[in-house]
């Protein structure tokens, strides 16, 4: 099997080698300017790792592979407009580079796009592949619609959470890996496995993500520490502690939920201060270890080499500890 | 063969029956209102009747049918978005109901139900399905973008002018009768001509638009006369008229053209007065009649029986005697 970088730098070539028409200008452009901005091309990486986990050739799986980080960043590409984010990886994104009427078009054109690339997948495994493609694509569409609708509405349980990013991040993992395995003609059962490992992960590395914004070291996570602070968005942390905060502490809390005007660091520092009372870092690592040890009891449970598992567990774990 | 009202029928009965998930009600619920609130359905017509004048199976063509309706139904919720549209047959556009994320990704799912539609064909005909499906997905696209992009630029010609509409409107009625006629089994040739037939159509189709949109009745016309006019939209007869105005009448016509603050029925009835002049209105006829000519031409060449010929015919007659 190939090295992680490896399976970066075929992906890197596959995007370097893609052509879109020469016009409209318009609409192409920004499809060539998000696909080069970088990002860690994890979920093709994925397809590549899982087609050649079960034994199949990683050929077959490029194209494919460079359709699920197509899908991807038409997500970030419309999301972007959605959140109303001026930077992306920190440069412009597409609707403040252009403007949001060539986000939208280019964006649909850009799901498009990943659908062509996935007509390569041999005759025998399209439909397979379509399915599993377009139920992972309305899901992540219906996760994005579930975090949007959370910044209004007052409550959110966990369960409620974990819904939702498993819809908005986990589930394109998981197809990610299924869709590799599939190509590689792996059977149902190890495609489920697989599924369910890259679900489980996805869960996992989204609550890191929340964990991180909180408590982690700005140099190496890449963005803002606070960031989700400042916005009072509903993750896992948040959510942990307007559920445990009582008297003084929930009284605090609600104080800096619904200040309108304050100092940043004051309110980040005083928002920390909060969780460390009510031990949330330690609530979040419990549940990150929670679905990382699924993940693991899923790629253990699959029916290929050794070898293969310690790759898969590998790259899960560079994952989990990549910016802590 | 069935009767036109029969498919419309049809394709009603398929709307009805189709079910979205009940959650986010926010993501599904303005599919379901955008696709109740009309139309002609032309397009999944088009969808049946070829498969039939083939001699297909109808039934296999139903969800097919549907599929494209949907993928033009998703065109039009984010066409309103781009185009700051408030209504669309007289009801709210979507935007403007909910908002604009709402509209953007509840018409991103929508793309994705349309692909979900298409799995339905048989797994002899998926690949190519998709193929012609795609390609014309992302040519409807590069249609809008180029619609955009007029809107902006000071010279339009008339080849660039039919470029554009054939790529926004022509080609989605030419994709319906192939793939239509490619579910009855017809042979490339038949599927070929069937796609001329419909691109011609489309734009004969589309030129009559803008012809009704200047001496069209409005009662029956459906939508208020004059529209284009008041926007200076480079439709054939605008562009048209200042290639061939001289002197006087293309001072005045640039006088309107450039005017920012005007009565609206003044700015109308004096942009006629100089189509007349012009005669823009036999010009836009012959145009008309020239596409329309070679469409029933494409039709004539068809390796099909008299009696699915007439019937093809008959289709495009009521399309372009519809409202005039």
């Amino acid at each position: 099997m190939q090295s992680l970088s490896n399976y970066h730098q075929l992906i890197e070539k596959q995007i370097a080698d893609s052509t879109y028409p020469n016009k409209p200008i318009e609409l192409y452009e920004p499809i060539a300017y998000l696909m080069a901005i970088g990002g860690k091309r994890l979920r093709p990486s994925l397809v590549l790792m899982a087609c050649e986990a079960v034994g199949g050739d990683i050929q077959k799986a490029l194209k494919p592979a460079l359709a699920i980080e197509v899908f991807h960043n038409f997500t970030l590409m419309h999301d972007d407009i959605m959140d109303n984010a001026p930077l992306r990886r920190g440069k412009l994104t597409v609707h403040e580079k252009w403007n949001k009427n060539t986000a939208i078009l280019s964006g649909d054109v850009m799901l498009v796009e990943a659908y062509k690339l996935l007509l390569d997948v041999e005759p025998t495994h399209l439909k397979q592949t379509l399915e599993i493609f377009n139920n992972t694509a309305a899901a992540v569409c219906e996760g994005q619609q579930l975090d949007m609708n959370f910044e209004t509405i007052s409550h959110v349980s966990i369960p409620e959470y974990i819904e939702m990013i498993g819809l908005k991040t986990a589930v394109l993992l998981a197809a990610s890996l299924q869709i590799g395995s599939l190509i590689g003609n792996a059977d149902e059962q190890t495609q489920n496995h697989l599924y369910e490992f890259g679900k489980n992960m996805g869960i996992a590395f989204q609550l890191q993500d929340d964990l991180l914004d909180v408590y982690g070291d700005p140099d190496k996570f890449g963005k803002k520490v606070g960031g989700d602070i400042l916005t009072n968005k509903k993750t896992f942390m948040l959510i942990s502690a307007i559920e445990l905060a009582k008297e003084d502490l929930l009284t605090e809390l609600n104080y800096w939920l619904t200040i309108k005007e304050f100092d940043e660091s004051e309110k980040i520092n005083s928002i920390i201060e909060i969780y460390d009372q009510l031990g949330i870092r330690s609530l979040a690592e419990l549940e990150i270890d929670r679905y990382f040890s699924i993940a693991i009891e899923n790629c253990n449970a699959l029916a290929i080499s050794q070898l293969a598992k310690d790759h898969l567990l590998q790259f899960a774990e560079r994952l989990m500890i990549r910016e802590k």
